[in-house]
């Protein structure tokens, strides 16, 4: 069985801390909407340092790639604001990944967008999907406390 | 009554050219996923200009802000490859705008990305979300020939 | 007189530390060289920030424009790496001010690029540059040292 | 002799358009700084494939690095302006390539920018400097009409 799944909500084990730039506003004074994909991008792949699933260097054998993305935005972001993302991997399929995120205020933890993105293994060198390899799914499953959903 | 939507498909009576740049690609060679929302906002700030709704400077006068975005990924874009992306809005709320844009290959127009967009109208000066003005109502309905829910 | 200038090497009495992004990198996989001007940037913004010449949110007041920008690339920025900028302001004009910089790695200090950038006094609402003002040649004066070149 | 240059100002044989993004601009409503270097850099591309000397997609093949970049900005990009860049090189030594490049307006041509930009031949497999090719050499003192300095 493939289908693995977070039994209930478990919070986040993992947040990356995300220094807004002034490059990352726009001509509104706030945080430009594709920038939070950014932020996204960039919290998503410091969860992968933190498993020890990615070197942080080899970028041709980042075995992933994005299928889909969601993000409710729930408040700006500010100048002089800086935030942290929530990243858990809720599920996790033959070849698919669920991330569950949640962009939140630095200091007081509110929430500023939530968000939805599918991932696919992915080998970029032969240009197709894969499924996801044991070590990371036992890597994954461990971290997130994630469960076969049927033995 | 406010709900006006678009009854049946009918295809995107407007398209806006992205010429790809270097700066879109990232470590893997393709258009990074968060440059797919920066395509979007620019097509969709093209059909506001396009429909006459914005001068294009007065950037704390735009009404708008982003609600939620989603976006399907369907092929990667490759170095050297130009796109066009087709704007319409499908649903006009009280203060809700629901777009539906595709990113297509300029050349052979095959899908790239499908996204769903709700912006909502928004007075940046008040910070505060506001009702879609008369003005707005009445162009976008009259361009997409979108009909009150209820007469 | 308006010709103020820095007698001496000092040395920066400001670092302003950046957190490399995963957004910052390119096709080569080091930090894309209009990304090292980003940096630049946030790095005299967060200088006018420590010396209390900027609330950092009213943007249209901001009161000086980028005149010319000159950088040396003396070793790429590679993944997983910080920085830190330090940046000084070497010479005060009637209307310019002309700051060396230099982006060095955040743990061993090792110089990865030099930048001579000069900024003109400038009023973006009547978009024309204007003398330094009076609190600004004090507290930048005072912050580095800077004595007018003829007493 | 290593050290070609061009003799007597020439013109730009090529020139590279750039439809400028809203995406470009930044809190004070023109075009933001760094991405003057951006729209050099996509310029420095194009050359590059008008000559036949990349073929836009193999990025590690790509044999040059940026040693150093000087801009001087003369007139800031409003919003809805697009415009175009002049490229050529005036030096060739014998790792080193001389770019002048002017940003203009797309329409009226008036001159925006200009830039030296100095690239050094670059074996990003090996990481190290390399002799500037034969047929790079040969290209590109085709099309520049450059000279050995002594025959």
């Amino acid at each position: 069985m493939h289908l693995w799944y977070n039994r209930g909500m478990a919070g986040y084990h993992f947040y990356h801390t995300i220094h807004v730039r002034y490059a990352d506003l726009d001509t509104q004074w706030h945080v430009t909407n594709s920038h939070y994909l950014t932020f996204l991008d960039e919290a998503r792949l410091g969860y992968l340092l933190h498993l020890g699933l990615f070197d942080g260097r080899s970028f041709l054998d980042l075995p992933w790639i994005v299928a889909s993305v969601s993000v409710n935005f729930l408040a700006p972001i500010e100048p002089g604001q800086d935030v942290k993302v929530g990243v858990r991997i809720t599920r996790l399929g033959h070849k698919s990944m669920h991330f569950d995120m949640q962009i939140e205020d630095l200091l007081n933890e509110a929430a500023i967008a939530t968000s939805e993105t599918v991932m696919v293994a992915y080998d970029y060198r032969k240009q197709q999907s894969i499924p996801i390899s044991d070590e990371w799914r036992k890597v994954i499953s461990s971290f997130e406390k994630i469960l076969p959903l049927i033995e």
